[in-house]
C-alpha cells in the first residue's frame, strides 16, 4: 500500500516514545486515521526506561506483544537491602520477593525501552490491511514537528467536524539531530531532565531557512506525548503549566556488564553506604546491570546544577565506592546519565476534550522505581480506546472527560510515591534509632515492600463515573466532574452489587484466571480471551448450567441480550488483531456481530454440557462462512494438565448466586451485577450510560 | 554478506523440507559449511503434515523456534470416541486427555508444515554473523537438482578430504513446477503417495536443454532429506531399497472450516461408522479442521488406483456420509490430498557414513498418527550435531554408525505402530463381542490410549553404543553394530549406575524440571539451560553442599574437571544460538570455555549459598570481558511465585546420594553416575569414547 499522508485526520499524535505508540497501537487495531510524528531521527537504541511493570506485561499482552518483552526481558524475582553493620561496612539486611506472588500472572521485568519500542512498531505493521481502514496505515513519521495549533471552539461540539489545526515542519536530518548526540556515549545527559530543552532552538533555525518543508494539517483530535518539554503543553497555554519541585538529590545511570565479587549482582539491590550515599541495582537483560548512583559530590544548591562534574568516571567511581569493599570494575558500558529528583504534575490533562496530554507531558517524577514509562503507556492506553470509539461513534463523546478524571488521580498518586520513595532512598542511613536524622532501614524496606499494589499497576482503582459503577456507598463525596458525569448518564446510573464478584471492582482491572473451554478442554488464561480489541465484555458467571433453572436462567438472559441489547450496539468492522496472539489467519469474518462481546463460565461440568444443545445462540453466534464459534463459553473446572484455575474462587463469585460482570474495552471492571434479571437492567443502564445506540 | 555458494562444504544437503531445514538449521549454529538444495521453487504453503509431538517441540524448543509454534499451533487435549450405538447412528463412546500430563511440559499440537518451514528458515538467519564462520551463511537453493553422486572410497577415511562429488542442476521456474500444480486445489494429489515421482521427467528434459546451468560441488557429507522418491536412496543402489507393503486402504484429507452441528468438532475425534469407513477430526489453527477420510468407494485392488476419482467432492461426500446424521458444510478449503496406507524402511541408513539418508527417504507410512514429520526431523535432530562435531574434529568420527544403529530402531517401531493403528481404524466396527471380523471399539480406543509414549516421542530409547552407556545387563544381546561400537571404546566402555536417577535412562531424553537460578531466584525449566548448541553437558547433582562434606566434594570434582578433563577438550567458537530466547545480545565473549558445560543442582538452602564464596571457579567461569557466570548454578527449592519444582524427585535422584549425569548434544542421557570418586572415572571413559582431546 502507498502510504497516503492525510491532511485530514481523526488523530494528530505529536511524539512517539512509549506514549505516543501505545495510542497508535490502539487506533491501528480499531482502524482510525492517524498521523504521529517525532522530532527525532530514529527511535531509542539503548538505555532509557527499562522497567516493566505487571499490569504492563498484561496490557502488551492484550495487544499480542506482550510474549516478546516477557521472552526477552530479564524478570525480578528476588531484593536484596545492603546496609551499614555497626563497623560501617555494607552487608545483606533482608531478601524479600520483589513481586507479590497472587496479583498477577506477570511479574516485574526489564528491558530497555528501544526493543520495546521496536514491539509497538511491529504490533501497529501487524494491524493492517484493516478492514475499517483500507487505504490508510499508521506509519510513524520521524523528524517532524508541529509549530502552531489552533482550535475552532465553535466547532468542538461537532462530531463530524476537523477543529484542530496543525502546522507541521518536516526537519532535515542535520535539523533535528541536536549537536550534543554525536553518540551515546559522548553526552549521556541528552533526554535527561538536566537538559535543556531544544525544541525552541530548533524552531528558531527553522525560521532561517529557505525551502520551507511545512504543511497543514486538520485533525478531530490532537494528543502531545511529547516528553517533559511538551511543546504541545507549552502551546496550550499558562492553565496547562506543571505544578511541583525538584531536590537537590543527583543521581546517575550506568548500563554496564560488570565484573565484580559483589555477591548480589544479579539480584535487585538497595544500597545505603554509611556516608558515600546509596545505590541502587537492577539486572537486565543480556549479562547488563543497571546501576542507580548517588551523586553526593554534585549537588543542585539553589537550583543550578553543574553538568561539567557529571561524567560516567565521575558517576562510576561513585559507584565503587559505595560498594566498596566489593571490587567492581566493567569492560563495557551501554549507556549512562544523570537527572535531579523532582516531581511534577499538570493541573488540566485536556482542553476542551479535543487536545489531550499524556505521559511525561503532564507528570515528570524519578525512574528509579521502575514507573514512568508504565504509567505514560498506561495514560494512553485509558485514553487510546476512548478517542478511538468516539471517532466511529460508538461511545457517548462526554466519556472523553473520564480521561482526566481517571489518569489524574494516578499521577498524583505516582508522585506522592516517588516523593517518599526517593526521600528514604537517597537519606543517609540512620546510625541506631537515636539517629533521628538518619533514615531508618526497617522504615526503608518496609515502604518498599508494601508498595508492590502500587509499583505493580494493579493496585489501580478509577474514580466513579459512567464508566466505573461503584455501588451508591462509594459515591457520597462527589467532584464536580462525577457530577457532570451523573449528569451525562440522564437515564439514571447503573449500580454495582460488590458482594456477588468480591475479587472484582469496579474501577480496577478485571483480573485473570485459569478457565477450561468447553469446546476442546484448553486451559486458558481469561485475559487471553480479552484482547485490546475495541470491544466491551459481558462475562456471565452462570453457575450450574446442568441444573434446569440455571440453564433456563442463562437462555433468557440470552434470548433478552440478542433482541434487546446487543442488537442496539452497532456492528463492528473486524480488527485483524482480533486475536493477537497468532498471525496467520489466512480466513476471517468480516466483523464482530456487536461491540459487545458475551462470554460465559460456568460450573457444570464440561462434559454434561453441548454448547448447540444446551445454551442460547448468543453463546455461539453463527456466521454463514465460518459456522457456529465454539470461543465463548468455558468450564471451571480442573484442566488434564495445567491444574484446576478456580475461577470462581478467584473472581470471588458464589456458583450459586452467579454474577454479570461488564469489562471495559481496556480490562477494567466497569459493572458487577446479579444474573438474575435485576442484574439486567442494571447492565442496560451502564450500556445506555456509555455506548451510543442505534 | 553477500551469499558466496562455496563449490567445497562440509555438508550438502538434498531436500529443504522438515529434515532438511533441521540439519540446517543445527549446521547454522555450529558454523558448518552447508549449502541446502531443493528442487521445488517455494516451500510449502498450506496443509502437508501438521502434527508436532511433544518432544518435537521440546526439540524446536532448544533452538528457539519452538514458542512460535507453541503460540500458533492448536493444542490438543481431549480425544473423543464416536462409534454406531446398536441402531448403527453413531454416538459419543468416550472422552480421553490426548495426551499424559506428566511426560513433557509440551503437548501435542498442530500447525501446517510451511508455518513451521518458516520458522525453521527465520531460526537459520538467526544464526549470523556467526564467529566460526565469518564468511559463509546458509540459504536454501530453490529450483536445484542433483544428478551425479559419486563417492571416492579411498577417502572416506581422510579427515580432511572431500570424497563426495555432486553434480547439481539449476532449473528454470518453468523446469521446476510440475504441470499439475497449478494450484493447490487443482490437484491435491501433487506430493501424495499416489503421485508420481517426477524427478526423472524433470532429468530428462534437462539432457535436450541447450543452456546448461551445471555445478559441479566437492563434499565432505551428503544427506539425502528428498522424500519417499528419494533420488539420492535411488542413486546408492539396490542396497538401498526400502521395503514393505502397501494395503488397499485409500484415505483423503480435507482441511476446512467447517459448518456443523457435529458436537466434537474442535476436540480430536475417532470416527467408526457402521458401513461408510471411519474419520478422524483434528481441530487446526485458525478455526480450520482436517478431516482424515476413508474412501471406502475407492481400491486400490490389484495395487492399482484409480486417481480420476478422487476429487475433493468426493472426499467431502464420504465425509458427510461417515458423520451422518450431523450435518457437514463447508465455506472455504484450505487444501485436500488423498494417499494409501503402506508401510516401508530402508535397511541401510548410510554409505560409508559419508551419505546419509533421512526422513521419509528412508522409512514411509500412513500421516494419521500425527508421527512422520516429527520423525523425520528426529532422524535429522539426531545426525545434525554429530556430522556438525566430526566436521569440527571434536567427535571422533566412528561415532556417525551410532545414526543408523538409533534411528533405524525408531522407524521400524513407528511402521509397527502405524501398521496395528491403520488396521484397526481403517477396519469396520464390530456389531458385537461374537462380531469377529469387525474390530473391537474397546481395542481400538485402548489402543490409542496406551500409544502416547511412543506417539509423543518421550518413549524413544536409543540402543547402548559409545554414547549410550547402559548397566552391564542391559547389553546381554549385542548386535554386530554394538560390537564395533564397543571396539571403538578401545579405553573400556562407562557404564551407569541407573539406581543413582532413576528418572534419567540413559538413552532416553532428559528430563525437565524446573529449578532456581541460584544468582537471582529465577525459575527455570533445566531444559532452558541446555540449549541445542553442540556442547555436552555434565549435571552435578549435588545434595547439600551447605553440609562441608558435600561442598569439599563438589569442590573437589570442579577442580578435578577443571584440569583432568574440560581442559582436555577443545574451547569452542560460540554460536550465537547460544541463548536462542533472547536476540539482543549486543555484546558477547568469543567462545564457549569448554565443549563440556558443567551445571551444578544443589538441594542447600538458596539463601545459604554464595557461588563465589562456596564453590570452585568450575561451577562460575571468568571470562575477563564480562565477569563471572553466574548462571550454573541451581537450587532445588520453592520459588516466589512458580511452585516447587522438586527437580531431585522428578529425576529421581536421592539428594544424600547425588548423581553425575551426562547429556548429549541432542538432549538424550548418556551416562548416570555417582558423584563420588568412582563417578568421575565413569564420566572421564565416557568422554574419553566420544571426544577427541587435544
Amino acid at each position: 500500500m502507498t502510504p497516503i499522508l492525510p491532511s485530514e485526520v481523526d488523530v494528530l499524535i505529536v511524539g512517539a516514545g512509549p506514549a505516543g505508540l501505545m495510542l497508535a497501537l490502539w487506533f491501528s487495531r480499531l482502524g482510525i486515521v492517524t498521523r504521529i510524528v517525532d522530532k527525532r531521527t530514529d527511535k531509542v537504541f539503548s538505555g532509557q526506561a527499562d522497567g516493566f511493570q505487571a499490569r504492563t506485561l498484561e496490557i502488551l499482552d492484550s495487544f499480542g506483544i506482550g510474549e516478546r518483552v516477557w521472552k526477552e526481558a530479564n524478570r525480578m524475582f528476588e531484593v536484596s537491602f545492603w546496609s551499614p553493620n555497626p563497623d560501617g561496612r555494607i552487608q545483606r539486611n533482608s531478601r524479600a520477593p520483589n513481586n507479590v506472588a497472587s496479583l498477577s500472572r506477570f511479574t516485574e521485568s526489564v528491558l530497555h525501552q528501544g526493543r520495546m519500542e521496536s514491539f509497538f512498531l511491529d504490533g501497529i505493521t501487524a494491524s493492517y490491511p484493516h478492514p475499517a481502514s483500507p487505504t490508510h496505515e499508521i506509519r510513524v513519521e520521524r523528524m517532524v514537528i508541529p509549530t502552531s495549533l489552533s482550535i475552532d471552539e465553535k466547532k468542538v461540539d461537532n462530531d463530524d467536524a476537523y477543529p484542530l489545526t496543525v502546522t507541521l515542519q518536516h526537519l532535515s536530518e542535520e535539523e533535528a539531530t541536536p549537536t550534543q548526540r554525536l553518540s551515546n556515549l559522548s553526552d549521556g545527559l541528552f533526554r535527561s531532565n538536566l537538559a535543556n530543552d531544544d525544541v525552541p532552538s530548533m524552531i528558531e533555525q527553522l525560521n532561517g531557512r529557505k525551502n520551507m518543508r511545512e504543511e497543514v494539517v486538520r485533525a478531530k483530535f490532537v494528543v502531545g506525548c511529547d516528553g517533559a518539554h511538551s511543546w504541545t503543553r507549552k502551546t496550550l497555554g499558562k492553565d496547562f503549566e506543571m505544578h511541583g519541585e525538584m531536590t537537590d538529590f543527583i543521581w546517575g545511570v550506568l548500563d554496564i556488564v560488570p565484573i565484580t565479587d559483589f555477591p548480589d549482582i544479579r539480584n535487585r539491590c538497595m544500597v545505603h553506604s554509611a556516608s558515600s550515599g546509596s545505590l541502587m541495582i537492577i539486572p537486565r537483560e543480556n549479562k547488563l546491570v543497571r546501576l542507580y548512583i548517588q551523586l553526593t559530590e554534585v549537588s543542585a544548591g539553589g537550583g543550578r546544577v553543574d553538568r561539567s562534574g557529571i561524567t560516567p568516571e565521575a558517576i562510576f567511581k561513585a559507584a565503587q565506592k559505595i560498594i566498596s569493599p566489593y571490587k567492581l570494575e566493567y569492560h563495557y558500558c551501554d549507556w549512562w546519565t544523570a537527572y535531579q529528583i523532582g516531581q511534577r504534575v499538570g493541573d488540566k490533562f485536556s482542553k476542551s476534550d479535543r487536545v489531550f496530554l499524556a505521559g511525561d507531558a503532564v507528570h515528570t517524577h524519578s525512574p528509579k522505581a521502575g514507573q514512568g514509562m508504565n504509567v505514560s503507556m498506561q495514560d494512553a492506553y485509558n485514553l487510546g480506546w476512548k478517542i478511538g470509539l468516539v471517532c466511529k461513534k460508538i461511545l457517548h463523546r462526554e466519556i472523553l472527560s473520564t480521561y482526566e478524571l481517571e489518569r489524574k488521580q494516578i499521577a498524583k498518586e505516582l508522585i506522592a510515591f516517588d516523593h517518599k520513595f526517593s526521600k528514604l532512598f537517597s537519606g543517609r542511613p540512620a546510625k541506631d534509632v537515636m539517629d533521628e536524622t538518619g533514615v531508618s532501614m526497617e522504615e526503608f524496606s518496609t515502604t518498599f515492600n508494601m508498595s508492590h499494589m502500587f509499583t505493580s499497576g494493579i493496585g489501580v482503582n478509577y474514580k466513579p463515573s459512567a464508566l466505573v459503577a461503584k455501588p451508591p456507598e462509594h459515591r457520597i463525596v462527589k467532584s464536580h466532574l462525577e457530577v457532570e458525569a451523573d449528569q451525562i448518564a440522564a437515564h439514571g446510573r447503573a449500580q454495582s452489587s460488590l458482594f456477588l464478584a468480591t475479587n472484582c471492582t469496579p474501577g480496577m482491572r478485571f483480573p485473570s484466571f485459569q478457565v477450561l473451554a468447553q469446546s476442546d478442554a484448553r486451559p486458558w488464561q481469561l485475559h487471553r480471551k480479552m484482547p485490546s480489541d475495541g470491544r466491551f465484555r459481558l462475562v456471565v458467571f452462570s453457575g450450574n448450567i446442568s441444573n434446569p433453572t440455571r440453564q433456563r436462567l442463562v437462555n433468557d438472559l440470552g434470548a433478552w441480550l440478542s433482541t434487546d441489547v446487543l442488537s442496539r450496539y452497532p456492528l463492528m468492522a473486524l480488527s485483524p488483531g482480533s486475536d493477537p496472539h497468532t498471525s496467520t489467519m489466512k480466513f476471517k469474518p468480516d466483523h464482530y456481530p456487536s461491540i459487545i462481546d458475551v462470554l460465559l463460565i460456568h460450573t457444570a461440568k464440561r462434559a454434561e454440557v453441548e454448547i448447540l444443545r444446551d445454551l442460547h445462540e448468543v453463546y455461539h453466534p453463527f456466521d454463514p462462512k465460518l459456522g457456529w464459534d465454539y470461543d465463548k463459553v468455558f468450564a471451571d473446572e480442573e484442566s488434564y494438565h495445567d491444574g484446576n484455575g478456580r475461577a470462581y474462587e478467584g473472581y470471588g463469585v458464589d456458583p450459586d448466586e452467579g454474577a454479570l460482570v461488564i469489562v471495559r474495552p481496556d480490562g477494567y471492571v466497569g459493572l458487577v451485577a446479579s444474573v438474575e434479571k435485576e442484574g439486567w437492567e442494571e447492565a442496560s443502564k451502564w450500556f445506555q450510560g456509555v455506548l451510543r445506540s442505534i
